[in-house]
Parts: C-alpha cells; structure tokens; sequence
C-alpha cells in the first residue's frame, strides 16, 4: 500500500514550528503495520498544494494531509481537495452541527470564521475531532483515499484513532506489527548493536530489531509482523536480558524516575536529593511523574559551599580541605539529606558542569556520586564532558540509576562506569 | 529562488526521530532573505532518492540534500547524486584528508566504512564538517546547485556557516532580513495580535509580524527586508514595548531564568527557592543557565507537609489549619527559604499539579505563590487546569516572573493573573 503525507503550513515550512506530526502519524500507522512511502511539506499555497495532492492521489493508495482545516484564510484544504477531486464545495449539516454544538459549550456564538469550517468537498464523510472545532474528512479521488486531518498535535492524536479504526475497516485485518520495546540506560546504540551481533550471531531475521537513542534513555525496540512469531520476539527479549541484564530499566514507556519511584513504594521507602552540578534536575525528574510524593519528600539543592554547610551540615573543613567536588563532600550531602528529610536513601552530585569552573585536576565535566542508606553509601567519580544541560541530564540520570540499582540489590557496576570512570570510591 | 530540500532517513519517515533538521535550514536560510518553497522526506531508498532528486534539481534553484552520507550502506547521498548527475564516483583527496586527520584524532584506524566517505561524485566541491567525519558536498546538477550536508544536527548547524557562505558569495549581496525578536511571558498568540490590530491600525506592511508560542515563553518577531526599513523597525518595537510593557523579558533568545539571574547579579543579589509542586523546576531552570551561582545558591523541594515542617519551618498549626496549598504556608515557605539560605529574595510555590490531589474546593490546576524579599511578601492564587508538566512549566515561570517583576520595582500586576487568579493575596 502506498501511503504518502502531505502536511501544510507557513509556520512549518519557515521553521518556527518543528513538525512532529508526521512522526505521530507514521507511528501509530505503524501499529497497523502500514509504513510511509514519501512525504512532502509546502505552505499555505493553492497552487503548490493543488499540484502536490493532485499528483499524490495519482500514484498513492492513502494520502493523509495535515493540517488546513482552521477558520482562517489560510486553511485551504477543504478548497483545494474539492478542486482536485473536481466537486464543489458545500456546508455539511454533520460539521455545522458539531461547530454549534462546540461554540455552544464554550458560550461562544458561531461566527463567519468558523462557520467555514463546515465548507467541505460535496459527498465527502467526517471524521470526528473530539477536541476542537474543525472536524476531519474523507473522499475517494482517483482510487486514491484521501483524510485530512488537523494541524493541532492533540487533535490529531485523537482523530488518529478513527483513522485507524477506519483503516482496519479498510484493511479487513491487516497483519498487526507486533511491537515490544525495553528502555535502557547506560548502553549506546553502536556497542549495543556489536554486543548483539556477537552475542546473538544467528539473530532470527523475523524478528526486526531497532534502536531509537534519546538522552537519557535509549529504547530497543523487537517487532515482529506475523503472530506466528510471538514466541520468536519473547526469545529475543530473554537474549538482550541475558545481554543487557540491569541496563535495561523497563518496559514500553517506562522512565528511570518512574522505575525508581515504583521500587521505593513497594518497599514502603523514601528517597531525599542532595544537588550541585544537577540543580533541582534529578529531584524535577521524579516530581515529573504523577504520584511521585509517595516515594519522594525532599530535595536540597545546595549550589554553594555555604548552603552545603548551612543546608546540610557538610562540615566547613571538608569543604575547605577537599573543595565542593570531593567525595568526603559528596558523602556528607548524602548523609545530610537523609537525616534532615528522614528519608531512607537518598542521591547526592557534586560536579563541574561547566563551560567555566574546571581545573587541570578537576576538569568539567568532572563528577562526584553519592548514593545508598544511612548504613551504606557508595560513591563514584566520573568525568562526561559534554555540553552544560546534557551533561546535567546524564548525571542526573546516573544518579537515579544508581538507586535503582541499590533498590534491586543489584551489586554489579554499570558498563557507562567502565567508560566514565574516573575513580571508584569505598567511602563508609 | 526556488529551494527545495530533500531529506532521506528511515527513522525519519518511521518517526523514530523527529526531523528538526529541515526547521533549523529553513531558520539559517531566512537570514539571507530565502525560504523554503518545498521539502520532501524518503526513506533510503536509491529509487525513490533517485527519482525525487532528479525531479527536483530540474525543477528548483537550489536543492539541499540533507541525510545519507555516513559510512554505512544505507547511506545513500553521493552515489544517487552521481547517477542524477550522470558522473562517475572517485574518491575525493580532500576527503580522504579529512577522513585521516579526524581518525588521527580519535586514535582510529581508517576502516573501509569510514573510507567509503571519501567516494563522492567526480568533479563535486567539498564543503567542511568540522565535527564529523562525513563531508558535505556541492555541485551543479542541471543548473541547479545540489549542496548534501549530513543528518547529525550538531554537524549540519556547523556545515551551514559554510553553506550560508557559499550562497552569500553566489548571490552576490543578497537582500538580508534583518530580524529583531523579543521574547515575552504571559500573553497568548491570539491575544497578543487582538492587541496589537486594535493598538496600531495602521501597521506598516514593510514590517513583518511574527508569533512563535512555546511554553512557558511566546516570541514576537519583527522582520524588515530592506535597511531602509531599519527605522521603522524600531518604532514598532516602541509600539509593541508601550502595548506589551513588561510582559517582555528582553530581546533574542533571552530565557526568564536568565534575565532572573541577570537582574539578581547586577544588584548582587541571592535568589533562594522553596517548591513543593514544580518539584525543582524552578532550581533546574536557573541552573540550566551557565553561571548561576552567582545568584542562586539554595533551593528546597519540600514535597511533603513533614517537610515543610522540618527543613523549611512552616509551623504545624498552619499546615493542620490550611493545609498545605494554602497562603499561609506558601508565605511561610518562602520566608524559611530565606532565612536558611541567607537569601535576598525567594520564591515559593504550592499547589496541586495533579490529576490526583484534587477536591471542590482546591482543584487540580490551583496554586499559591509567594515570592519577595524578607520585608515584603506577594502572593496570589491562580488556577492553571492544565496537563501536569504543563502545569509545572507555567507555574515555575510564573514564580520566576514574579521575581523579575520585583527586582525591577514593577508594581503592575501581571495580564495573565487577570485570567487565571483565583484570589489576590496581601500577606505581610
């Protein structure tokens, strides 16, 4: 089936707006195991628009364009499909009623503007929009199938689920990828693709193997397109456990705040944040997640020797004697933390995030962790020299992975230690 | 002219990754007065590739190749650009210059992989990548100039200095557009130009406006493509300070955490921050921005009534009496911040960010402010229904605002408190 996109927009075409629904849309079309062939962007033009969807419906099977649909001059799509599909344009009952029927709930009366919105190609069918005002269509032109769909991200996430209803209707029952994906921390995507191939060097090619590398997570993703191969997919899952082992964190969209929250209340436990270099990052990482004050109390963010010794108790002489970056340092804002939140572990950094601040010992990018329990913490210095806010991210995460794994009992030291290490510390 | 960019990338047309290549071309290219008349997005695939080229370099000026030259065999770029162009591949000296300097560098042998970056179309003009090994590439296709620059944004944002510089030279002085943004908090798009149509009726057309909403921050953009028009330029930005007053941080990129810091530095001042539901955002966004100590020394995230209590002294009496989103405690938050940290000035924030936590009486989206020096807390009460790290990015903006506000002695309140206050506070 050849799919094609066709998505419009001033704002997209100069940049001000970066366009990720097309990317919404090749993922859940995905799902259906539908790929996308070609896609093509131009502005609110008649001309430019008119030419591409006439060619488009000329050699595609299903064109779905984005975006278009709104009250002002600028949204063309209705006008421009009715042209190419060589219909005129009417006002649909079915979208007036659902334009009165959205002004009426918002205490809005129906203008001009958007009464326009039920202007449609003649004979055309709606496809709902659940949140805003400008409904969706479709209309068969040439053999081809053609949706329009809304601009506005949400909207089209809702309208996508007709769509995809739609599609299946279509289809009859299209072959389902079947996709299972594991969120890792601390592997990149070059060596884990070579401890893959010489790990597993008869890897089933059924079974379609895909990294999508984000900071902090990268995400391996198994797909397989036929339920025959269910069995095949869960077999490669048991060889990246095998192979990864604790590097992958979780399932689907799981993200290390989340897995750590989840660990701490199981067990009933609280976590406190003592941050430098991180600033309030690792504590905004768990607060992020609904429900995170089950597992999560305080956070301290002390970005300077005299908060450290003020806010938690790190003694003047260490901070004197071994400078904010220093394990002593980095142990006694991890004590801190958990005596003065009462909590039952907690993480502290203490770092260079640069682009100012190194020194020929202490370089940027240079990092103290603490991590662990009143009776044990364990500590490490690692040195990741990389741009400001990225390198606040992986710290941040780094330190979160290291509770995880403290909360699993896990005892083995991750492979990015191997990699960063600058030099392990035995404190405590 | 006509330009056309062509992108190629499996992970692009699966939407994997998100292209926000094509947005930051279209930026670059701007600033030369060009824009973007079409762009067109394939897998790597050599047919469609092929096919897509070929149309477009007799079609288009200027066609920008952007994907498809690193050294594996899913990279595509040189080869097809050869066929279109109908020449033979030979490796390229510079290139393989290029390519031993950069492994020299790394302490890397130069494998056949890497080597395979150095085969280009005969006759074609290297353009420097000064960070990765992949080098770009122009050449004249059909009188259209064909410039293949690489997929890696960090590496494209540098090659296209070079490609600006080439298109400078080619277009001899090209007509620049000069562009002045100022960045703002607190006004809606729609509003914003509801505003600005009844403030300035007459409006001159030689001026371009422009919106970009983000959140928490909103630009307006004002562009002139004639130094003529520089004049006129300015005396719109007086329009739009006289309209927007203090709603506007300041110009380019400025970020609110930033000017913060700029205004607590230049009347060498402390900022401390007390944060129960933006969880460290706040933190985070001021040390995000390199140098933030200098202002910023101390940040609490007290997520729990206990805590308010132990590590921030907000009394007992008042969290049983108010409970914790509450003016009471927020001001009390805000004056234990202070006072533990030293500070000068704090902000504090309690609210309930959701989608649990909420009741009839404080529902999900309420917060309490409180920010000020030790003689004089503000607070207000507003109500911001939104979506939790939506909630929790307005809300942290808000409070730096209202610093921002006070270090420059505004006593005007805010637009958006208008919409969204649920009651004003007169604490202390």
């Amino acid at each position: 089936m050849d799919i094609q996109l066709l998505l419009t927009g001033n704002e997209i075409m100069s940049g001000d707006t970066v366009d990720s629904n097309s990317a919404m849309m090749a993922q859940r079309l995905a799902s259906l195991g539908l790929t996308v062939q070609r896609k093509i962007t131009v502005g609110d033009d008649s001309a430019l628009l008119e030419r591409e969807l006439a060619n488009m419906t000329r050699e595609a099977d299903l064109v779905i364009v984005n975006g278009g649909l709104g009250p002002t001059i600028d949204d063309l799509t209705a006008e421009i499909l009715a042209t190419v599909a060589d219909l005129p344009i009417a006002e649909h009952p079915e979208a007036l009623a659902h334009l009165e029927q959205w002004c009426a709930k918002r205490n809005l009366t129906l203008n001009a503007a958007n009464r326009k919105q039920a202007l449609l190609p003649a004979g055309c069918t709606l496809i709902p929009n659940e949140t805003g005002s400008a409904v969706g269509f479709s209309l068969e032109v040439n053999d081809c199938l053609v949706l329009c769909t809304p601009g506005v991200p949400s909207e089209l996430s809702h309208m996508l689920e007709h769509v995809l209803d739609l599609l299946r209707q279509r289809l009859g029952n299209p072959q389902q990828h079947n996709i299972l994906r594991l969120q890792t921390f601390g592997l990149g995507e070059s060596s884990a693709q070579q401890i893959i191939s010489d790990g597993v060097p008869d890897w089933p090619p059924a079974v379609d193997l895909g990294f999508r590398a984000g900071a902090p997570q990268m995400e391996i993703k198994l797909t397989v397109t036929n339920d025959d191969d269910l069995a095949l997919q869960q077999a490669c899952r048991h060889q990246l456990e095998d192979l990864f082992g604790d590097h992958i964190i979780g399932e689907g969209d799981t993200l290390l705040a989340e897995r750590v929250l989840e660990l701490l209340v199981e067990r009933g436990k609280t976590l406190a944040t003592a941050e430098s270099c991180t600033g309030g990052l690792i504590a905004s990482m768990l607060t992020r997640i609904a429900g995170s004050s089950r597992g999560f109390h305080a956070g301290f963010v002390t970005y300077d020797n005299d908060i450290k010794h003020r806010v938690l108790g790190v003694p003047e002489a260490l901070l004197e004697e071994h400078g904010a970056v220093s394990e002593p340092v980095v142990v006694a804002m991890a004590e801190g933390a958990m005596q003065r939140a009462g909590a039952d572990y907690s993480i502290a950094v203490s770092g260079i995030a640069g682009p100012g601040g190194g020194s020929n010992e202490k370089p940027v990018g240079t990092v103290w962790l603490a991590w662990g329990s009143p009776e044990n913490i364990e500590t490490c210095c690692l040195n990741w020299p990389v741009e400001r806010t990225l390198f606040q991210t992986m710290v941040a995460a780094a330190g979160l992975d290291m509770i995880r794994r403290t909360l699993l009992g896990l005892d083995s030291q991750p492979r990015y230690f191997d990699q960063r290490r600058v030099r392990a510390g035995a404190a405590q």
